[in-house]
This record gives structure tokens, C-alpha cells and sequence, in this order.
């Protein structure tokens, strides 16, 4: 095997995609500071207990693991910056008060997460702490949106779902209580004989709602029909109206409720979004509420956020358009190095031609060189084509 | 031990650090794009032979191995860019023209190089493939200089030396050849009593030079010097102009010649150079040319560059400014809604004051807040301090 093949699910960026990829990284990041957040930079690797404390054990799989030759600890590659973001809140920070913070980079995978995905995502999220309202939930949830516009992504589709309606069915009967790892499953497979089935003994309240959560799924009406059918207990009534509240607010294209969806059941502890966009099978970014996190750091502080992968991002918009550029001759000529200097000052891009030598280029076109004036000595811009 | 300790020489970047890191990158990273450098990202890692190929034992000390759970083969997580930047030309972009590219990013080390370094720096440099001259080695030079210059570092000494030198001495004498790794040994820690020993056979010109070459250190003048002392080959001659012309072009507050210098001699193939500032006792940047990395990878193309770490650079500056924000009340009103957009739109930061919280910033002072106007209910923009 040749010396310089990649390994599966890992890519080298090229010129044209890397400046998308850079744009579109400063485009956001900018947007999550004109919102007042704050740029951290967790490290690419912490020891395993520290990077996996408050997750799942989904988080542990798909984490590489290292010994550190200074300490013979395990250390682990971050997966994922959220737990890490939520670290720094809870003890490096360490403010009683809302703390806003964001992020961007590279984390790594031991396994991609589906056919087409890289084992090398470029995360970038931002999350609110210290804050349990829903207020913000809906912060972050208009933040998501925004940087989707920003980023130039249109034809966004919210698809808003809540970890307190299956937690408030399983709290109101024993019985499911003790089936809660095998209900799960069933609705993650929406497996409706298996629910028949395994519901046979619950209390007929809960058995009627379980049933129907599958077929939950559709545009805010849904809403009207679940507030029929499901138990009007407290945490059902808390859940249904922040996802009301939610959906009102949303600025996009479309916004849809699944009251079954499971992805992150674990890992959240509220409401949850996921947003969709032409082209692309996975959600192009996925956030919602996490308290129980910072609980396993030692510190209650209640937390929601959002992350987007620049790869995914960059893969359903067009190519940067190329920049154009100038073209230097080499020389050590006075007057040429200053009409240089002053042309990149101005924001222009000047390349050298080093001497017989042709340089090539993806991310621009030479449309217009320096030439010098045999009366006086100075260079002036000539378009390419008209000499 | 706490699960939120981070292991040695590992660090959290907190906002006010990290706004400065971030600040540096786009600013460094606009510099080399106004040279018509093309950004690249390659993989954080690869298969180890990949990233190992054309470099020394050095690195592979500091490199970080993982085993591949998809093709179980050794992987590596890249302890330094350069090399992949240089399979990128060689490989991906296959171009036989001048290339020039530049990259960002995280690179681990499995140990820290000193007392205060860190094992995560944050790698950032431009490399010229395919381009032989010392024209090549001077607008590397220059763009590192233009670089700091950009960061707003100021104060810089260039330091420059040559490969060529110490091979051409090698070269010219058998036993020389013979005795190569301990002639480095000696010369690296400056061993004079062991120098003395070791070339009582040699050659009389070549030990007179070797003798010489580690007190050969200093302002440009030293180069007269050594056309004096060293032998009159062509390899030193074209060495010792190289410097000279190299030393014409640098525009920073001092420059010195190190004809002793060992550092990247193992890797380096002609002129080398590295930048110091005040308070920093390492190079903050250091580049060179390194033609026979390319050649490892199957394609001869000569190469040259640089690279710094951005941890490094941002430790010599000062803390940058803290930003001015706005608080705006959470609110629902429209007329709100709209005027936070607009003051984001032109650039403004604007932080929800969430009900009943308060917030802390690093980056940000709030000196201006959103109040209503009783009479028409627009929002207007108030200074603290004057209700």
C-alpha cells in the first residue's frame, strides 16, 4: 500500500473546500459573538474519566484512547466538546451567574457514524449555562438559526421533540418503569407489535399514549391531538407547551414535532432540536437541554446548546467563488515591493512569479499583473489579455 | 484525583486567551493569503508510515500512536503539519508548477519540548513547493516576518544558518564522512575539547573550519570572516551568498548568522532560519528549506517554508481589548426583535439580559442597554451609568 493513502473516513481538505470551510467558520463564530458568546478552546485530549464523565456510554465507543507516557493514565481523544465546554463552565469558570459560551474543532471518531459520514468532524456549537428556562432553549434555538442564514443554508426544517413527555409516561406507571430500557428500544425501532405486546399489563392511561407517541409526528396541529390523548399530568403539560412556545418562535422554513424521537433520550434532559436541509439525509445540526451533564462535574448548572459539523455544512453549498488575483514579477526593485505592499494593504492579493517559473492555483484566477512604466519606472496594474 | 484535572502540559484556552488565538489565526492566516498562499487541512491523523515518511527519529518520539479499529493497522495523530501539507503537493495536487500553501491547526506531542511548553500547540504555517532558488527561501522569509508584523509582534531577531556549510566540510574530507554523527554530536552541544579530539586526523583545512564554525556566530559581518576561514568550495560559497542575500532581504530589527546551528539539520537540506522576541526564549517561528521530505514520498519537489505556534505568539502579546456590548431585556416585543437585529447587523453585540439572571463576560464589558420609549414604544440605546 502505497505511503500516502488515508485511512477510511479520512480526508485531506483541498484549496477550494478548506476556504469554504474557513469562511464558513468565521461567518458562524462571528454570528455566535454578535449574540454575546464567549470562544473557548478545550484541549484535543483529556483523561478517559473526564472527557466520558456525564455521558453516555455511546460517547465511550466511538472515543480513541491513549496512554499518557507522563502520568500511565488512559487519556481519550475528545468525540465530542460539549461535555468538555461544560467542564470548563462548571470548574474553570466557575460563575453562579448565565454564562455563554461557544467553540470550534476538529474531534475524532474510532468509527464513522453512517456510510457517508468522516471519523473526523469539525465541530462548532455554542451553549448557554446557569440558565433552566426555556428563554434559553429558545436563544439557542433562534442561534442555530441564524447561523444556518449566515452560513448562506436555506430551506431549513426544525424538527422540535422533548425527552419530558416519555419520562412523564414512565413516572406515572411502575410497571413501565421497570421496562424503561425495553420501551426505549421499541420506540427508537418504532416497533408497534413489540409495544402491543410488552404494554399488555401497563395501567391503560399510559399503554393508550405509548401506543400513539409513534404515529406523534407532524406539524405543530400534532400538539392539539397529543394534549387529547396523552395523560394531563404536570411534566406532559411542561413539555407540551414549551415545545408550543418553541415552534412559535422558530424562524425557518418549516418546523415539525415527533414526540417519538429518541436520538439523545439519554444524553438530554428537556426539549430537543434537529435541523434539516435539502440534500442532506442527517440533521446539519442538533441541540437541545443537558442539566444532568454538569450534575456529574460536581456542580448543578443547568445547560442547552447546539452543534453543527463544518464538513456537513460545507458539503450542501456551492464552491467559494475563486478570488481574483495579481501577478508580481520577481524583483528586487524598490518601487514594485512598495505598489505591492500597498495593493495586499488594500486588500489585494499579490502573487510573485518566481523567476522562470508558473505557479498554479484552485482558489483564484489571475486576471490582471504589474508592469513597469519605461518612462518613470513605475508599476502599474494591467488587466491580463489587453497588453 | 478529581475527574476534571487535565493531564500535564495539557491546558484549557479561557475567552479572553482564546478571542486573542483567534484573532492572531485570521490575521496570520488573511496575511498569507494576501501572498496567494492556498489553504489546506489535512487529517488530524494517518496511517503511521504516512505521517512518519521523509522526516527523523524525532518525531516519531512525539507522535501519538492508535491502533485502527476499521483496518487494524498502527495510526498516528500528527505531531507536526509540515509533511502532511508536503504529501498534499505531492500526491493530491499533483501540480508540476509552484504551489504555494498554507495550514492552521492542533498537532499533539506525546511528550513537551521544555519546561513550559505545552503538547497541544496550535500549528500555523505556508510552504513553497516546486520551486528550487533561494527566491523561494526569501519570500518565506518575508512572509514570516510580514506575519509577526501583522500579529503586532515587534522586536524581532532573525537567526540564520545553513546546512550547506557543515555537509560541504563533511563532503570535502573521508574521514569526515566517516565520523558525521559524532562531528553533529560535538557540534550541537559546542564541545570543543571533544572537536579538538575527534579531527586530529583530518584534513588540515577541514578541522581548522570545523574548529572554527562554532564561534561563528553573529551580525552579518561574521560571513566576511568565514569566506576567510572556511575552504573556498562551491557548496560553501553558495551557502555563505545564500546567507548573504538572505540577510540583504530581512526586514526586523536585528539579524544573525549561526553557522553552527544544528537544530533541523537532520531535516533540513539548504538555509534555515528562526525567529526570537523579546520574552520568549524559544524561536517563535522557524523555517527552512527541506527538499528531501517530497522525494520520500516518490515525487522530487523542492520544498521551503516555515511555521509557529500560535499558543507561543499569543503568550508575548497583551490581553486583547475587552468589546462593548449592549443589554437587551428578554422580551417577545417586535419592535425589539427587529432593533437587536439591525445593531447586530452593523457589527454591535448584543446580550439578552434572560428573566430574573444576570450574566458574566471575560471578552465583554457592558456599557449600553435597550430601554422602551413610553410614548411610541420603540427601543432605544441608553449609556450605563446615566438612567
Amino acid at each position: 500500500m502505497p505511503n500516502w493513502l488515508l485511512p477510511e473516513f479520512i480526508a485531506d481538505v483541498l484549496p477550494s473546500e478548506a476556504r469554504k470551510m474557513e469562511d464558513l467558520r468565521r461567518k458562524i463564530l462571528d454570528e455566535f459573538r454578535s449574540y454575546g458568546y464567549e470562544l473557548v478552546i478545550p484541549p484535543m485530549l483529556e483523561y478517559l474519566e473526564s472527557l466520558l464523565t456525564g455521558v453516555g456510554q455511546d460517547t465511550e465507543i466511538y472515543t480513541f484512547k491513549l496512554i499518557d507516557q507522563l502520568s500511565g493514565r488512559t487519556m481519550g481523544i475528545r468525540a465530542d466538546m460539549t461535555t468538555q465546554v461544560a467542564r470548563i463552565d462548571a470548574h474553570l469558570l466557575n460563575r453562579n451567574t448565565v454564562t455563554r459560551l461557544c467553540y470550534a474543532g476538529s474531534i475524532l471518531h474510532t468509527r464513522p457514524s453512517g456510510l457517508q459520514a468522516t471519523r473526523e468532524p469539525l465541530q462548532i456549537g455554542a451553549e448557554i449555562f446557569g440558565y433552566p428556562g426555556i428563554e434559553a432553549d429558545a436563544e439557542i434555538q433562534s442561534l442555530a438559526l441564524a447561523s444556518l442564514k449566515a452560513a448562506g443554508i436555506s430551506g431549513v426544517c426544525l424538527d422540535l421533540s422533548h425527552v419530558g413527555v416519555l419520562k412523564a409516561l414512565i413516572a406515572s406507571d411502575p410497571l413501565a418503569q421497570i421496562f424503561e430500557a425495553q420501551l426505549f428500544d421499541l420506540l427508537e425501532t418504532k416497533d408497534m407489535p413489540g409495544l402491543i405486546e410488552l404494554t399488555k399489563g401497563f395501567h391503560e392511561d399510559t399503554r393508550t399514549a405509548l401506543l400513539a407517541l409513534p404515529s406523534m409526528y407532524g406539524d405543530v396541529e400534532i400538539l392539539k391531538e397529543a394534549k387529547k390523548i396523552l395523560p394531563d399530568t404536570e411534566g406532559i403539560a411542561k413539555a407540551l407547551a414549551e415545545l408550543e412556545y418553541l415552534a412559535g418562535q422558530a424562524e425557518c422554513d418549516r418546523v415539525t414535532i415527533d414526540l417519538a424521537d429518541m436520538h439523545g433520550y439519554h444524553y438530554h434532559s428537556g426539549v430537543m432540536f434537529a435541523a434539516y436541509v435539502p440534500g442532506l439525509p442527517n440533521a446539519i445540526a442538533r441541540g437541545g437541554r443537558y442539566d444532568h451533564v454538569a450534575e456529574a462535574f460536581g456542580r448543578s448548572r443547568p445547560a442547552t446548546g447546539f452543534s453543527m459539523d463544518l464538513r456537513e455544512l460545507a458539503r450542501v453549498l456551492p464552491a467559494a467563488e475563486k478570488r481574483h488575483v495579481i501577478l508580481a514579477p520577481w524583483s528586487d526593485d524598490e518601487k514594485l515591493c512598495r505598489k505591492i505592499g500597498e495593493l495586499r494593504q488594500s486588500g489585494e492579493i499579490v502573487v510573485y512569479e518566481l523567476p522562470n517559473s508558473r505557479s498554479e492555483h484552485d482558489e483564484f484566477v489571475c486576471d490582471r499583473f504589474l508592469v513597469q512604466e519605461a518612462d518613470n519606472g513605475d508599476w502599474i496594474l494591467k488587466t491580463a489579455g489587453n497588453e
